[in-house]
Formats: structure tokens, sequence, C-alpha cells
């Protein structure tokens, strides 16, 4: 079996994050291969593809793709694309590892634009639903939506087994003449039988924000600045609410009490919302798997990041896209 | 002082609920006059103006108000316009009160189009932040989302005392270089000086979603599609998290107890995160308050909307928007 190719240069945490994540995966039984720089990376078991630039968190994403040839996250791609990883995951800038992707693996027949496939986890702990692009793609076209339409519907069964994946298109309300008017010719695009035949699919027409969490949807096709602005809305919702529950939970005797108390009831709640577990979003589109983890991303997150890239490679993602849009 | 027209036929729980709300700001000393139809409403002691039409939630808006010239939206519009209320609370049909505001009351010179701007409660218990444009302007060009600058900088202080409200623009990343053409080159249009001088404001330059929440800017400037849909996603996730944990708070007799000891520190948490005590969203650029509640409100919402509708027209909101833009 492949191992998958761990960037183990890129993140906030890198290597030494990187590094225990690829560490846990390895214990699991997954196979991985570090790249990175030895000597940064230091004393480990682990098999190591030695890359010697780093491209930065900053760096301009396709200039440093091209020029830093033997960067860590270039040479994942070329493993990837070589058949020497089943996929790649990089929590390292995430413009320049969608270029490293788009440009060693190649785009997928049919695919005018890759795009990041992010799954939002759900509090009420119901499979996470799929949003899609949640950044890549800043201005799209409603044909460009259409296709993300049909690359969500795949990727979400490869992902979580959704036999008939249920997608809906965000816009600003339910009615079919809400929207931008390239939001309302992508509703049109996407009412059409024939892709959701091919994709096993259907279409539930527009959906609105307070519909990103809900059961009633599987994949939530936007384009990337809408997709990043509420994907990154939620965070910040979470995050800002969670804050001020701890400070609640902490807020005189009794309430310190109480919170010890609901403890059990609360941890599979943190657990679920938790980023660390959801397993990172994935480029989809691309001749290959890639996984984009957060830039903060913890030892528990690259594990959990690893694991999906090994699965979605087992799930036969790329074989199962590269037949729906032929 | 005049009172504030209250449109008792708009929204999910009209009239009862409209009514009672006027009643408790009647209660609170606030001027209030009922616009509707009598026999509808009922016995009251609050004063009326007679409305024999009703804009039903769905009706389609401009064609609405255009027609239904005895209906309580029109009829409100045009008590402000006449200078018999100083402002005008509806939770009917958004579309058709924000038509109904701009033909009766007539835009501020300089104002090509108003703008919803929407206070966004803050889980830490700050001032909230107002979010503009919230959806009223669906597509927007870079000047637009200049105007809705100055605008919201204007509301801000007039809303909420802030002195020098800073503005950020809503982007896919802080650096100038993120964002659809648009918004960057709205980026460029904001980050000059004069307007900023004129309106007493100062630039932070992109926010992402993160910071809807932030302590660190006061008007966030968007269009009204990424508005919506940043608004629904807030009012999504809060919704979506309050629900999981009323669930683990009745998950056993351990948690019941804990949440029954933490109930005084989750109070405050709770009442601040309900947006029935925020007070609704404001039709700003119109030549007079104008107040768009949810349609879902409650006597309690409606009386916060009344309230602020008498607050801002106390702060001469107006008139400073006039000189502002003028």
């Amino acid at each position: 079996m492949l191992p998958v190719a761990v960037d183990a240069m890129g993140g906030d945490h890198a290597p030494a994050e990187i590094v225990a994540g690829a560490q846990l995966a390895a214990d699991a039984g997954i196979p991985v291969v570090l790249v990175g720089r030895a000597d940064d990376i230091g004393a480990t078991d682990l098999d190591l593809i030695e890359a010697s630039e780093v491209i930065a968190m900053s760096a301009d994403p396709t200039k440093s793709v091209r020029t830093m040839k033997d960067s860590s996250l270039v040479r994942c791609a070329e493993a990837v694309r070589d058949g020497r990883a089943s996929g790649m995951v990089s929590a390292g800038n995430t413009g320049a590892a969608l270029a490293a992707a788009t440009l060693r693996m190649r785009r997928i027949k049919g695919v005018a634009r890759p795009a990041i496939a992010t799954p939002l986890p759900k509090p009420s702990g119901g499979l996470p639903n799929v949003l899609i692009d949640a950044g890549a793609n800043i201005e799209c076209t409603p044909e460009l939506l259409a296709l993300f339409a049909r690359m969500g519907a795949v990727y979400t069964r490869a992902r979580f087994g959704t036999a008939q994946p249920r997608v809906g298109l965000l816009s600003n309300g339910e009615e079919s003449s809400k929207g931008t008017a390239t939001v309302k010719e992508a509703w049109t695009l996407l009412d059409q039988a024939p892709w959701q035949v091919a994709t096993s699919a259907s279409f539930v027409g527009n959906v609105e924000g307070t519909d990103l969490l809900s059961d009633d949807v599987d994949v939530i096709v936007t384009d990337g600045f809408t997709g990043n602005v509420a994907l990154k809305t939620l965070e910040g919702a979470a995050r800002g609410i969670i804050a001020a529950l701890l400070t609640a939970f902490d807020a005189d005797d009794d309430a310190r009490k109480g919170a010890e108390l609901l403890l059990p009831a609360l941890a599979p709640l943190y657990d679920r919302m938790n980023p660390d577990t959801v397993g990172g979003a994935a480029l989809v589109g691309v001749n290959g798997i890639c996984m984009i983890s957060h830039g903060s991303s913890s030892a528990k997150a690259i594990f959990h990041a690893v694991k999906t890239a090994h699965e979605l490679a087992e799930s036969g993602l790329v074989p199962e896209l590269t037949a729906a849009l032929a």
C-alpha cells in the first residue's frame, strides 16, 4: 500500500507537530512518508523524501511553486504524480499547495478549475456537510458552480458514503429568483436532470446561511469568496460562543461545580466541533489526493488529515471523479 | 415628541405580538402610533392610523407597494414622510418595507442605494458590530461599497455612540490583494483619507468572517449577497450550538443538576445572543428612520425596535447622514 506524503515543513507548528501527527498515523497502521529537510525534522523512524527548500506561509503561491522546485510542497505533489504516494497532506501555504497540486498532478479531464471541499462539523453530531468551493476560486461563472456541484457530489459519496448526496446552492433566499445573476444562472444549470443522474445526486435548490449545518442537505455549492466568508463566519461564531461559555463556566463556585457536572455531557459536543477531528479540506479536481490542513494544525489534526487522505485514495475518489466528469 | 409608526399588520405573529410590543414601548414612555386595520387590531388604547390593506410576506415588493396605496406599510412610510411619525417599524415583507421607505421617504442626496445595517450581537458582551449591507443590494459596485462605509460609520456613531468607528471591508483574507475585483477596487476607494476625515471614521482594511464578532472593528462593509449569507450563517451557528447545548444539559441527572447550577452565569450570555434584544436592522440612506424587524419578531423584539427607532430619531441620524454625504 502506498504511503501518504506529509509536508513536514508546512504549518505554524512545523515540523514538530506535523511529524508527531505523521507518527500517530503510522502507529495506527497508515503508511506515511515525510517530505522535507532531514536536518530540521531530526530523529525519526519514518521514511523521508529529502526536499531542501521551504515555501513560506506568506510567499506568493504560483511564483514560489514555479521557482522552488526542491520545496517540500512541490516534492509532495511529485510523489503523488509519480506513484510513490497515495496522496499528500500539507498545513503550509494554502495557495502554494493548490498551485503545486494543480501544476504537478494536473487537472482531471473536464475540470476547468479544482475546488476546495471543506467538511462542516455539526453540533448535532450528524455527518458533516461539504462546502465547495471554500476558497480556491474567488470569481466563478455559473458553469464553474455547476462543476463544483458535480465534484462535490462525487467527493461526498467517497468521503462519507452518502449514496445520493443532496446538493444545495448557497444564496440569499430559498426561491430560485434569489441571488446574483451568476447564482441564478447556476440554479438553472443545476436544475437539469442529466448531471443529477450521472452523479446520483439530487439538487434541492437554493439554501441559505442558516442551512450550512442543516441535516437536509449534504453538499453546499458556492464561489470561493462566499465560501471562505461563510466558513470563517462559522469558525468565528463557534469560537466566540465557546469562549463566552468557558467564561461563564468559571464565573463563581456554583458555575464551576455545574460545569464539572456537565463535563461528561459536553465533551462529545466539544469534540464534534473541534476542527482538529474533521480531517481538513480536500482539493478536488486534480489527478490525486491533496488534503489542505489549517496552518495552525496540531498533531491530532494532521493525523486525521493523513487518515482521510488514505481513505480517499482507497475509496477511488480520483477514478470516480474521472468517470463522472468524462 | 412624534410617535414611532408601528406596522401592526406585518410579521408572522401580527397583529397580536406587534401590538403587544408597541404597548410595551408606550408603557416605557415612548410615543407610538399603530398603523393597520382597526378590526384586526381589536381593543387598544394606542393611537391608530387606519390602513385597509396588508402586503403579504410573500408578495412582490415593488409591485405591491405601487398598487396597495392604503397598505399599512405604505401608510407607515407616509406618516414619517409627512412629519406625523419620527420613524417606522415593520416586521413585515422586508423587500416591501425597503420599497415603501425608499419610494415614500425618498433617498438622502448622494445615496445611490439605501442599505440595511444590522447589529451583530457579540457573545463577549461588547457593543454589537454593524454589518452593512445585510441584504438590500445583491450586486454592488465598488462605489456602492464605499457609500455603505460612509453610511455605516455615521449610523454606528448615532446608534452606539462610537466616536471614531473602525470600518472593515469583508473579504477572503486580510491582505489588500484578497477579494473579488469589486472588493479590491472598494479597498482602494476606502483607503483614501477624505471620507475618513469627513465621517470621523478609520479604515482598518480587509476583515474576514472570523472578525464579524471581533472587538477590533465596529462596521463591516459588504454587498447584500455576502452580508445576507454571513448574517444567516451566524444565526444558524448560534442556533445549532444552543440546541446542542440544551440537549447536553438534559442528558442525565448530573447534567441537569449542573445546568441548574450554571443557569445564573449563562443567562446573561443567552440574553446577549437573543436577537429579540438587539433592536433589529435599520434601512439607512432614506430620508427618515425605518427599522426592519425579523418576520418572527416577538413583542419584546418589537419593543426594542421601537425604542431604537425613537433613539435614532432623537440622535439626529438623518440630518447627520445628510451632512456627511453632501
